[in-house]
């Protein structure tokens, strides 16, 4: 039976590619994102119950089956272009023995089927291999973080726009914050603004003084305090899609000593930007990093120097020294230097990689200065 | 070695007790919301980017031992009673390899450990019975749901402040909402709310009229129009701990078959609430829903009406049909029957169970009428 749809995604056509190469019968999409990616329709509910699990039967050369909690299935049916819908009900039935039966009806009970590995747990694994003893499981979490690193139109579009809103609402919440102006209220501020442009899950961390010197460190009821450096790391959600930015401020008038340092990062943050076009490594630009930060006099402390950015936060390519993968036309990526010290300091920008050389995301203002908290 | 922790917290004295009884060398909590339990360390990249684990690694009669990413250390060491705290280098290290080497020095290279099956990724899953051949590993996963059923001093006050915020952000929405407000930024005005409550990550389902009868519906940029039903179903995250909260309002006035309806649905939840008290099977609570809303002519058509809250939004005790968990003292617990027609009537609400009754959390408003949206 050949695919009937007769627009297919081209996601599904990435995964029909793939399963001829990798000689794969069958695949299935069980997290959040890969089900999201491929079916178009975005379940929360995937996430903050994990138990509620979906899961979409990628089957060579036919058409896919989407399978959802019966909770789910009128939200799942509006958004997606998948004709054949199943549902399980909660409690009553174990998912896993329902998708079993679905996969035997496909001519599925044997054969070589993809699994996420890095997101199916451990007893629905052990289930699905009960169900279907004759079934050999192949590892495919690599495989679609790789058909996920080259973004489609929409997913650019979206990322766009994420990255932009959410840089805006960051930018403009410390050019209306003011010295003794609580962490919280000025996080608050940030998170309101950033939701006002369709972001959701708003979250990041929020460091001053020397808290901005410990990773991830959380917004507090205390003032902000004259010649403090203000780090934050902050992102959202839009339509499933994450931003990720990264910001460093100071409480009004900064240093000398805090000048120089940011200079230095910054600097070597616009040399790396430069280096991006299809064909560099990602580890290339993490070797970089290294090589100029440690002429700058800081010494990298961080284990990457930027990613992937999409359905997930980190995603592939990964900038790090293990990542060879050459960067691809219309991939998105982050490139984030940090140096701390006894403060944090931190410049995180997004970018599409494009035909011949890198795009940025986040130009709503510049940021080649520390970005002064006067309310002035 | 005896315990070596002067104090050790509720959460840990648990889990000696159930080592002893089910005779296991040792357990490891690896999800976020059980290594935050045992740890005291909310570390929310561990839910973010799910390749960065954590674990905490309890031991039979013996301190446990925290491994954690190096990223995360110094956030770790502050928020923990714990005083091993071992560390790996993201990227670098495998955490599995990491954990795998603790757990010999330990003594625990063979034996019997707990494992969260339900967390646990495959992947990790089959490195760690790799590196540790002579380990049985023992599912621990409904132990741990059965372990934090009863909450703590400390729990119990956050999940109260949680439920009241977040209903009194709710109420008050609706109270200034007014016809013609798009849905999109009454939502947001409820999220304003609940943040500056100290809420995070606000995230829940919003339908009007139609609408509201889909399960999960996301708030759009249509605006609210007269006599239609409002359902929303809302929740965040308060120092880990989770908020969910539902009510039913009204754009303009309601009509008469709106508040027949609606006050069948809130007459069974009370009739609900006061049967709740520590003895109580869940599923009885269920098999009454389903008897009363029979008798007010309505079908339920949920799986279940009701489940426990905590570090996720559905714990242990389910009140569905298969629970057959008799309440407790000191459990928290949601009512929240839901019945669709050609719109969704909704009303949830927190409880604690006491030692001879329930207490009502969320207590901000009267609803047991559909709250009318009129801004006067």
């Amino acid at each position: 039976m050949p695919i009937n749809c007769k627009e297919i995604p081209e996601q599904y056509a990435r995964v029909q590619e793939n399963l001829k190469k990798l000689n794969l019968d069958g695949m299935l999409a069980i997290s959040l994102e890969n089900f999201y990616w491929l079916s178009g329709a975005l379940v929360t509910t995937m996430k903050s119950i994990p138990d509620r699990i979906g899961a979409v039967l990628s089957i060579l050369d036919e058409d896919p089956v989407l399978l959802t909690c019966s909770i789910e299935e009128s939200l799942v049916v509006d958004a997606t272009w998948i004709k054949d819908v199943r549902t399980y009900e909660e409690f009553k039935q174990s998912p896993i023995v329902v998708l079993a039966d679905i996969m035997r009806q496909k001519g599925l009970g044997k054969g070589r089927i993809g699994v996420e590995m890095d997101y199916l747990v451990a007893c629905y694994y052990e289930e699905l291999k009960r169900e279907l003893p004759e079934v050999e499981l192949v590892d495919v979490s690599v495989l679609y973080r790789k058909m996920r690193m080259v973004k489609t139109p929409r997913e650019i579009k979206i990322l766009s726009h994420a990255a932009f809103a959410t840089e805006e609402a960051m930018t403009r919440t410390f050019w209306e914050a003011k010295p003794g102006d609580r962490e919280i209220d000025v996080l608050n501020n940030m998170i309101i603004k950033t939701m006002q442009a369709g972001g959701s899950q708003p979250s990041g961390s929020f460091g001053t003084g020397p808290k901005s010197a410990v990773a991830h460190p959380f917004a507090d009821e205390s003032p902000l305090r004259n010649g403090d450096i203000v780090s934050v790391d902050f992102g959202a959600c839009f339509d499933g899609y994450y931003s990720d930015i990264g910001r460093t401020a100071v409480v009004g008038a900064s240093g000398e000593r805090q000048n120089r340092i940011y200079q230095s990062l910054y600097d070597v943050q616009r040399r790396l930007i430069d280096m991006v076009r299809p064909g560099v490594k990602a580890c290339d630009i993490y070797f970089k990093a290294v090589e100029l930060l440690h002429a700058a006099g800081i010494d990298l402390s961080l284990s990457h120097v930027g990613h992937g950015l999409g359905l997930s936060i980190h995603e592939e390519p990964l900038l790090s020294p293990f990542c060879e993968q050459p960067l691809l036309e219309n991939m998105i990526i982050n490139i984030e230097p940090f140096y701390v010290t006894d403060e944090g300091y931190h410049s995180e920008d997004s970018m599409i990689v494009t035909k011949d050389g890198v795009e940025l995301l986040s130009t709503f203002a510049d940021h080649s200065k520390i970005i002064p908290i006067t309310n002035k």
